[in-house]
């Protein structure tokens, strides 16, 4: 992949593409214009030619899109066939809804363990894995090369915890905190989950409705 | 406010101005200029004030934002100071993460009851909010005024609840089943939570630090 510059919007976009193109896969739909894409997902058809142009288009003119291959592509770009190995940090309600019922392997990644403060009072065992008291953590990345960390901790322990990861391996932060982590210096990418904002991009809404 | 048209990419910047305009308060901070929320932003000066001119403006030229007074028409914007009741319906892992968790109120919501389906196997008191059987939602949701439906629910039972819950009175929905809902028709706001596509934004930023 070509390192050129891509704005953020563009690549906030690149995943709806992805899950919509496996909609469609399940609905056994086979090829698609960039127009009928466009009206599926709210979106201008030009605007979808642009955003997939920024990675080398995929689509041919007069036939549209095969829907296989953009899955493909997307996935790709995604780097969603790399097999990254995964542990959740802070094993309470969030980490158990996410342990039980998402689905890693849907994102090429894999769930391999769960470390908790609270060891003492919580189950070893959470569905698929095995749930490490936070003091073997740093070891585990390392003998385990686990890439990806999930934290679902309370705030305040937050920072410290995700410097700790960083230190001793970790390359990505998917934050269910509701704190922003500051690591500057460490070129990590994180991903904050915010919930909150998706409320309130709610509640404009039914403002908006009631207008 | 006016009823024109506001781009859904400027109402979802909306929320985060919204979060990151109170974290400056809590740091005591007073005004701030548009260069510097940028900044702290990752976007651009005149995007900002491009954004928030499409709600009537705010800042003076030579001075910047008044911080407090930037929150408070926000929060307007927003409808966070109308104080709409909610009810969360699914009370699994998920639905007691936010119950026991997440700060409704800062949202301008009040969570004031759950309902569940498997009602003998659960505790019928989460947290702060009482948990009922599903039987009894439409006629709660009358009496109670309730606006704002919060559906945990696995994605098999997530459209015909929806549909019901609408039918008795529900103005809007925030979406956790990851499946998206179908309710052309009914003309009510829904907010969809998709963890995967955040999860596969972080994967996208790792494969692109690692080129």
């Amino acid at each position: 992949m070509e390192k050129k510059y891509i704005s953020q919007a563009v690549i906030k976009r690149m995943p709806r593409y992805y899950r919509y193109v496996n909609e469609m896969i399940d609905m056994g739909i086979n090829r698609i214009s960039s127009k009928a894409l466009a009206e599926k997902m709210g979106l201008t058809a030009s605007q979808i030619r642009q955003d997939l142009n920024c990675f080398g288009g995929f689509g041919q003119q007069g036939y549209g899109y095969n829907v296989e291959s953009l899955r493909d592509e997307l996935a790709q770009i995604l780097g969603l066939n790399k097999d990254k190995k995964a542990i959740i940090v802070g094993v309470g309600n969030m980490g158990r809804a996410l342990t039980k019922n998402f689905h890693f392997e849907r994102s090429g990644i894999e769930l391999i363990a769960g470390f908790d403060l609270d060891f003492g009072s919580i189950d070893t065992v959470n569905g698929p894995i095995a749930i490490f008291p936070i003091d073997n953590v740093d070891s585990y990345i390392e003998s385990n090369d686990v890439e990806i960390a999930i934290i679902t901790l309370p705030k305040e322990l937050a920072s410290t915890t995700a410097e700790r990861l960083v230190r001793a391996g970790i390359k990505g932060i998917w934050n269910f905190t509701s704190s922003d982590l500051h690591l500057q210096g460490y070129g990590i990418p994180i991903e904050n989950v915010h919930f909150s904002d998706s409320l309130r991009t709610l509640s404009y809404n039914m403002e908006k409705n009631n207008v």
